[in-house]
C-alpha cells in the first residue's frame, strides 16, 4: 500500500516498461483463450487477412495490464475496477515485438459518497518497436485516500515520466 | 468458413455454453497477467475489500471470449475486431464459480465502404451458478458476407436460443 488516489493527479503519465511477445507466447495464449487459426497456426494464419501470426487483441490487453499491476497498481492501494472502455486494437502484434506500455491519468475524482476512496481514470496504451500504437484502452480505479493506510513508496514502483 | 455476416440478424441470441473456474486456474491467470494479491494469495485476499481470492476480470473476459470464439468465431468467415467496450466487472468470480457464457446481436449493417463484408456488434455476458449476472462486454467485428467463401455450417457450431 504504497501509492494512493493523492499520488494520481490528472496529467500525469507513467512509463510501464517493455515486454516482448515470442511465437510461443501468442500461440500459447491462443490455445487457452482465443484458438482462430490467425492467433494459433503460422500456416493458416498466412492465409488469413493477417498474412501472418498475430497475438489475440485480449492477449495485448493482457500483457499491457500486466505491465500496469507490476509498475503501479501492486504497489498501491487500488480497491478495484469500475470497468474498461474504449478498447482498440490499432495495429497487428507480431512474434518478436516489443511492446512499450504506458499509463497517462486522465482524470482524478474524490468518490462522491466515501471520503477514503477517490476514483481516478487512466489511458493505458503500447507501442511496438517501431513506435507504431498497437493498442490502447481507458479503465476507472477506486483508490484509498492517503492517510488511509501506509503512505511510503515502493522503491520499485512505477517511474514517472511527465506531470 | 461457415457462418457469415448474414447468419447473425439484430436479435438473435447464442448460449456459448459453461466454464468452471477452479482457485488455480484464477492463480495461474493472475501470476502470468494480473499479479494483485486479491487474484494471487487466499490468506492475502482475506484482507482485501474482496474478503477472499477473486479472479481477475480481465481473465474473465478471457474466459467469456474463448466461449465465444469456440461456440462461434472459429466457426465463421470472421475477419477481426473493431474492439471491445462497455467492459463490466458485475460482481467478484470466486474459485469454484461456473460461468454461463451468452452473445447477443445488438447491430449488424453492411461495410460502408467494401460490399464483401459486414459488421456485427455482440453484448457478450456472463452469469454464475446463482444466475448473477458477474461481466458483461460489447465488441464489434467484422465477417464476410455470405457467397464470398464456403457456406456449410458447422455441426458443432453454436447453438441459436433465441431469435
Amino acid at each position: 500500500m504504497h501509492y494512493h488516489f493523492e499520488d494520481f493527479p490528472a496529467g500525469t503519465a507513467y512509463d510501464l516498461g517493455h515486454e516482448l511477445l515470442t511465437a510461443a507466447d501468442i500461440t500459447d495464449y491462443a490455445r487457452r483463450y482465443d484458438p482462430m487459426p490467425f492467433h494459433l497456426d503460422e500456416a493458416a494464419a498466412h492465409q488469413s487477412p493477417f498474412g501472418g501470426l498475430v497475438a489475440s487483441g485480449w492477449h495485448t490487453g493482457a500483457v499491457v495490464l500486466g505491465r500496469f499491476v507490476r509498475t503501479l497498481l501492486a504497489h498501491s492501494a487500488c480497491q478495484g475496477s469500475y470497468g474498461v472502455d474504449a478498447v482498440r486494437f490499432l495495429h497487428p502484434v507480431r512474434p518478436g515485438d516489443g511492446l512499450s506500455a504506458r499509463a497517462e491519468v486522465e482524470s482524478a475524482q474524490p468518490h462522491a459518497r466515501k471520503p477514503h476512496l477517490g476514483v481516478v481514470g487512466f489511458l493505458l496504451t503500447a507501442t511496438n518497436q517501431d513506435h507504431t500504437p498497437v493498442f490502447r484502452m481507458r479503465t476507472r480505479l477506486l483508490f484509498a485516500r492517503n492517510g488511509t493506510t501506509a503512505t511510503s513508496r515502493a522503491a520499485d514502483g512505477g517511474r514517472e515520466v511527465t506531470a
